[in-house]
């Protein structure tokens, strides 16, 4: 058994992965830190864990969470960057579910999260935590910057197509439906239930701070090729889940068909513990994959129009957010990669 | 005052006929049929409805109903098809919900409906019910084609772009996020609250009816050029409204900017009592039509994509149906456009 | 033509008020008010009020809006007290929507809303404004306290009970549900999508500052004898409605029947153009009346436990607030009292 | 390991079941029955089992179905009596979540669910499957009928008020609110997103088929005494969860206080691993136990009116069915009661 300690457990990527954690055979949560909810039962705070988790929230002391032998840090980006490297100068391993070292372009980080990065060199050493592109590297980590929800979703949408050259990257379009959870627990009028249930909307057409994250995968999966890609987020009236509808114009339609492109992505994600590839005919919904850490893909190829669509499902929370970092976890502490993750999602 | 008289008026654009023709200063509704209902009272069916209309289910009787004004069909396709050559020959004009008089190719009709289309000699004397772009010939019409509800949006989101050349008509995309109300009143598992509440959801990625309507009406546009569009539908959760974020490529990135397009929609649309374009930098949200006859849209550029994305909001059953077979009977009887359709959204 | 103002209109009260003044024949409102959105188009906090209201908002000026015919206050309680008073004297009427003068007992209302009242005296000049017990003082008055959302239900469920003496008034029980949108547009966590939706929980169970204004009013129904109810509310994960389901133990059960409650209850409310009494054996659905000034009812009689229950079903809005105030203000100025509330609700 | 079969497993308690039982370390699924989908893959109807259960829908087969260890009917009422006895008799033991065996009295069964009862003598045999009444009994039985979901939370809300006397048991009130995944899942109208979202109605006031089984249950609690119970449901637009609020006027308000019954409730369940006592002044979500076999329960006491107030939450899917029927199994055959339970609720 190992201990971990979760930095700004507030929210909810922090229950999530405190839910998460109490059903993993080999972590005990030792410490959970809010600065505000300082002394507080935790279970107080988040209903679903009374009987679950005995334990107050703490003010946050980089030392003793150093002595934690993994720390998540499940904090508003800027946070992650002033005290990580505290904690693995203490021995802690670090898991960043924000983005302070997603985006190795320190430049472009700084234009878009509006603040100076104070620590270029851990974003250097960091592992970006995608599994199913980095599991060799996520092995020797000491430091993970686990994806963002919406990169999870399209990067997996979009890598068979690209590592192959079966699209024209340069064409790219991601619309991407998200639920309200994914703007996190903060007390904002426009994520009342009276705002934002009965209706849909897009936001942040004009760039989205994910975007270059997305970028980044992207061009590495085209093997340094430059993507263009549109990207729009919709806020979608509901509590879980991301629907990614992917966009990719094929290369060459004289070759290209249906069965090409479903096998490669069922080849490419072959013994893949959270990437299911749907049977050609069936289409993923978020409600199948709600409190689950897999990523339900279809595609389908439009032969009229030599377009390939291809539909990704997640649970924001879980292999957008705190599923895939504990997923990461396992591969960093050697253990079976779905420890913890078995769990079956709820439905209906 | 004229009579009208409803046609299968027991699902959702029937009952919203009713709410809109209750306060419509110019029309008393006659006549509401359905076989299966005859007999009960309308309100009873329709609980908003009581105290505002008291009249009774009756069965259809082409004769009877060709007395009246004017006859709404709010049938499932192929239905009036059989019987509105009897009621226009009895003197009534014909206002026809369903797709049965839309599409001009008839054989393309039969492939997307499944059956043998029974009046081809009227779907050519059908006015396709768009008042932006025919409201000429909806004036001397006896027979209205409404359009359909995605057509609605998709169509007022691209005809400027269209019109003056602006965007590649061979790479359109329409993603589009429609409430659960499109499907209508019918008992299926797939729409019941615990199935489609909590979850998005992509449907007839391969080929929806609409399509071809979309095509026909985007290649008018076009100046009869040839028209791909890949439109993918989606199931949303909630029950009224229609978000459609359309994807169009620039025709000449050095010429095209922002203020260019959204000078263009706000020229097209200059006067139109029901399309409402945004100021640079607001967004549509469906929340904001809901109950209205408008639909709000949005033109972004992005110059990195040379991308023109255009988002269309309209309620489904109201531009999207009922409103706007109502606003063509305004037109047609010489009424002012926005008779009856002055009620303002419901917000929250 | 008169003129109206209305007091802090930036909440779900203000807007509902917008809504159905712009679809009023006598009232232009002229004035808005908000400190904090001052100089912003009202049209741009409400998206459904574009093309309807062109009107920004302005600072709260006491003179200015003296002015007007009439100024509503839908500010949150302890605000109209301050001012109400220099705006009755400046020639206005005043329909307060807040809590600050509905209570008779000072002490009362002192205790449940925390701080002293400011205009005891113009306590006792108001007109409790429900028009199906008050009708004749409204038209007299200068000064109207609108009821809260729950006291209107719940009185409109009990009261013919109360007034033919026909139930136990000292084990009276009001078990009150309420949509969201109950909570105003403040921005607190609770009310969140993500906290509202997908639950239902009770609140105020030791007590809620409705309590002591629906004794008020069902004890005048009783003659002056003292009530006693336990009212508990809930929090109903949806925008708009209340149900209250109340329970009532009859005083005579060899004389009690359902016929005779349901004539009861038809007598009292014949011809009361906003109360509906449902025929037996129909229940109301709080989707019946959403956006309509409505307030449906039903009786039931479970013999065996000697026991009436009574459902009413309001939109909390309207007949719970803004259209409520508007049929007092009908009242008051001596036209239909239904003018401008005749739209029916949206239904699905 | 043990071999199970559920018989009737295409709706929404099946998959319950489906979904905990994946998780239980002692327990095979190895026959899942469905006349309509024989020869489909479950987890292509059940899109959350993709996965996690390789196994085909079945045609009923009692023979078959006797040779599993436990047998679980997750059918409609009126299915389990016909063939439970071949079951038993094959050596299976038969744990039914329909009506079948929980009511003791025949004719009332009869007369309630419409059609003679074919398994009388099983009545007798059967145990009423709420272990907190009945766990030495569940331990030694063949055959379990699992409670209703109400029945559930209303026996759990009020047995500490009746076994101690502390109630008048004839003026007791449950007014409970069920989320619609308590219809099941077939498709009427009524269930529709469009009619039962943003909507809350009673329904069944005048009786409902969980009211004998109620009244069965807190008259055992009641030493026989007679009970009168008023009980109202409401359908609430959300997927899972009861809340039940029963009001229960104290017997003795002298020496009633709130410290008194919260006593009672807290010794009544100490040590129940399923009935959470929420300490004083905090009141049950049933968002706090969605997903989870949980029920929390909070008492109050309201002293003018000399009444308890109890509010019980379940999910309805988990403690009111799958997951009490868990619990049965784990007790007959002597597991921990929580095996397979122990899945932390799904939050936000």
């Amino acid at each position: 058994m190992i201990s971990a300690g979760i930095v700004g457990a507030t929210g909810y990527t922090g229950v999530e992965l405190l839910r998460l954690l109490a059903g993993h055979g080999q972590v005990v949560v030792t410490r959970v830190t809010s600065r505000e909810l300082k002394g507080t039962a935790v279970a107080r705070h988040f209903p679903n864990l009374r009987g679950h988790l005995d334990l107050d929230f703490s003010a946050p002391d980089a030392a003793a969470l150093g002595e934690c032998d993994v720390v998540f840090f499940a904090t508003p980006h800027a946070v992650a960057m002033h005290s990580a490297a505290r904690m693995l100068a203490g021995g802690a391993r670090v898991i960043d579910l924000s983005a302070d070292f997603r985006i190795r372009d320190i430049a472009c980080w700084e234009h878009w999260y509006g603040t100076a990065h104070e620590s270029p060199e851990l974003v250097e050493e960091a592992v970006y935590g995608l599994p199913e592109v980095n599991r060799g590297q996520i092995r020797d980590a000491r430091l993970i910057a686990v994806p963002g929800c919406y990169p999870t979703a399209i990067q997996l949408a979009l890598l068979p197509l690209l590592e192959n050259r079966l699209v024209d990257e340069s064409r790219l379009i991601a619309d991407a439906k998200s639920g309200v959870s994914g703007a996190g627990r903060k007390a904002a009028a426009e994520y009342l239930l009276c705002e934002a249930s009965e209706s849909i909307s897009a936001y942040a057409v004009a760039g989205h701070r994910h975007h270059p994250e997305i970028i980044q995968g992207l061009e590495a999966a085209s093997g340094g090729e430059p993507v263009t890609l549109t990207f729009v987020p919709h806020l979608t009236p509901m509590i879980r889940g991301i629907l990614a509808t992917c966009y990719a114009p094929v290369r060459d339609r004289d070759v290209c068909n249906a069965a090409l492109l479903q096998g490669a992505f069922e080849q490419r994600y072959a013994g893949e513990p959270f990437v299911q590839v749907l049977p050609p005919g069936e289409l993923p919904a978020t409600r199948g994959v709600r409190g689950s850490n897999v990523c339900e893909i279809s595609v389908s190829y439009l032969e009229s129009a030599a377009m390939a669509v291809v539909l990704a499902a997640e649970d924001n929370l879980v292999k957008g957010a705190a599923g895939q970092a504990i997923q990461c976890m396992n591969i960093m502490f050697g253990w079976s990669e779905s420890e913890g993750l078995e769990g079956i999602g709820l439905l209906p």
